[in-house]
């Protein structure tokens, strides 16, 4: 099981500091959203440079024009970008196979999207579909308990990624669905102690693989 | 009726080169997604500079955190930012609210999304509907003739925006159906002469308003 750190309303250099300093922890380094959307593909360039041996995710949110937005992800340096799965289809389908032809992969985004209309996409080679509860509705709705038991129901032998709120509380219930990539943010990087915070994470981690 | 020039797929001063070139003919210019996520703020920050008086939009395309997203484009100097109809209903609902925080405008993109799921945000004040044909759909399906046909038949008195393909063959007919706002990318990006080409569109737009 991946652990992927998600780097996000921060600076380029907080990012690249936070992402440094919880290294021996974490095996994904993603470049959130916001610090494409705030600084563009500098923020994966920097990151890349910091971190050259790194497994580096651009959560770059593709809706539309993916040729072109995976091409300036994967020219900065990162090896796994995520696509909107309430992209057009043809999005999707172009996705995966430019992914594929430069050798990534593709984190495919369930946000509000009901996993029924993706299981097209759940076995493909170069696909990880990511059930994901979006920022906005934890604010509104709070963190729901049973959310990541909801995406192992479907589609065996998929690959998931859990995202959004997973917290120190949480993530054993989470790990506990064998997800190949557990997404954790503000949990790690608002953490008094972000080095240390990691390493608990990836405790937890171990004590549901061993 | 508005003409909104596309700027993708360009270099910040190509982009700005070019909305300098259309000023008299173009009513908004938007700052594309692609120009955003390769260049982060900056992108709105150099269209601001250069552009002091003219409406700007930034095609942002949240999809969660919103009032992040659309902060980082109202200080960058934007008017306008794109929010995706296929966001979290909370999204959806904090980032109109948000935008009316500041004064702005939202255009709810409604990329691959059903009309008869956003008639609840129809009639807000600060909010138009666009109706919109994805670049990738464009090149999978070509442009369907009949596509903005569709989004005049419901909810009337709504301001809609139409985007997708538009050309100088086709925006006559779009035109007829009145949008609040016309998004028009390539057609005059990539044309030989930008500034000749969006006065043709200006002109169109005349004839339909006559």
């Amino acid at each position: 099981m991946k652990l992927q750190l998600a780097l996000d309303r921060m600076t380029i250099d907080s990012a690249v500091a936070v992402a440094r300093s919880t290294t021996e922890s974490v095996d994904w380094v993603e470049v959130g959203t916001s610090l494409i959307k705030e600084y563009g593909k500098e923020s994966i360039l920097a990151m890349r440079r910091a971190l050259p041996d790194k497994t580096i995710v651009a959560d770059v949110k593709t809706m539309d024009n993916v040729r072109y937005e995976f091409e300036l992800c994967f020219r900065a340096g990162a090896d796994v970008v995520t696509l909107m799965a309430a992209a057009p289809s043809a999005t999707i389908e172009s996705g995966i196979e430019v992914a594929a032809e430069y050798g990534k992969t593709v984190i495919l985004d369930l946000l509000n999207c009901p996993i029924e209309d993706i299981g097209r996409y759940a076995n493909r080679e170069n696909v990880i579909l990511c059930w994901h509860l979006g920022k906005d509705e934890q604010e509104t709705t709070g963190i729901q308990a049973n959310f990541f038991k909801r995406a192992a129901l479907n589609h065996p032998g998929t690959r998931w990624a859990f995202a959004g709120g997973l917290s120190l509380e949480n993530t054993h219930e989470a790990a506990a669905h064998h997800p190949h990539v557990l997404i954790v943010g503000s949990a790690i990087t608002s953490a008094q102690n972000p080095a240390q915070t990691a390493r608990k994470f990836r405790l937890l981690i171990e004590e549901v693989e061993a």
